[in-house]
């Protein structure tokens, strides 16, 4: 299914090139985690979005500089002192992240119960807990679009208009709530690229 | 390479059929996690370990019967309870662990420093600081052989007698410690499971 691939979390290193708009933006957020450089945060419509960035892509270098072990600020510099017109980045793909690929019941339902993006509860027998979907985890993509910042009562929506097949991306509460430390709720809402992911 | 293979996290559900040995034992401890039932012990030479299942695996089904939400006692006895002779079990390849293929250098080094197995300091401009090696992460395979529980000099002799090419395979501490909870130690030291996969 499209879902599924759009979803797919792929090995391995890929290249991304990167040019900044005419604000000088890229409209990328990252985040030391681990020692790490996570992207937090996805403007709708950026560069960033064009590339194909996404929530939770460990960002290894820019421009042939490794980023292993810089602080927040300082791998933020590295982006925002970059020339504008040519940004090459290498990114392993969500490496947190891993896809679980449901099937609805007849009810239209795939079995688990989520609270602010959060799986709470798994119901017994249903396709949920056939295929492993786990409590503590945050949903971050269904069928590949990022739901992150997203209202419930819209991820349900999507879950909804989803055919009966659906892939959902999970990753651990614990790691989402570090990578997601100080940004503002108001500008992932607002801002955060959910758009559909072309394949 | 034959450890890339080795120690590769595959996508979906497959089937592993066991039989008890003639202590009527499978050689496995299971917990849960998350509501999620995972592997925190194959004992060596075991039932389990000849079926090929791994530290971390996620064992969804036994003999039919979905083990979501289950407490780890409750799923435990159903392993207890299996008939001997064949059990049937629906598995989701360590879905916390990834792997990471790193190059030595020169002088033989991949790049990170671990202590009691876990991922301490990762050196500037190395190896695993330019393919993602993250701290706050435990060593779980080196080239798809389980070192849980080993002593750091013997996992440092395992990277020594690896080729140039070397995959290792890391989960979160913040996981790996979940898992782990109430495991003696001296159990996992002399009778985990460390032999080499066969692929």
């Amino acid at each position: 299914a499209v879902g599924i691939r759009r979803a797919e979390v792929k090995q391995g290193i890929r290249m991304v090139i990167l040019a900044k708009d005419n604000k000088n933006k890229l409209g990328l957020r990252v985040r030391n985690v681990n020692n790490g450089i996570f992207v937090q945060f996805v403007s709708a419509n950026s560069a960033a979005a064009m590339g194909g960035l996404r929530f939770g892509d460990q960002i290894l270098q820019i421009n042939g500089q490794n980023l292993a072990g810089l602080s927040t600020d300082k791998a933020m510099k590295f982006f925002k002192n970059a020339t504008s017109d040519r940004i090459e980045l290498a990114v392993r793909d969500r490496p947190f992240e891993r896809t679980i690929t449901l099937q609805k019941n007849s009810d239209g339902n795939i079995g688990f119960v989520f609270k602010n993006g959060k799986v709470t509860h798994i119901v017994k027998d249903s396709s949920a807990a056939r295929n492993g979907i786990l409590t503590e985890h945050n949903l971050v993509e269904v069928d590949g679009q990022n739901v992150v910042g997203m209202k419930d009562k819209d991820i349900g929506k999507i879950f909804q208009a989803c055919g009966r097949t659906v892939t959902v991306t999970i990753i651990p509460t614990f790691i989402f709530d570090h990578i997601m430390k100080h940004m503002a709720s108001s500008l992932v809402k607002k801002q955060m690229d959910h758009s559909i992911p072309e394949i």
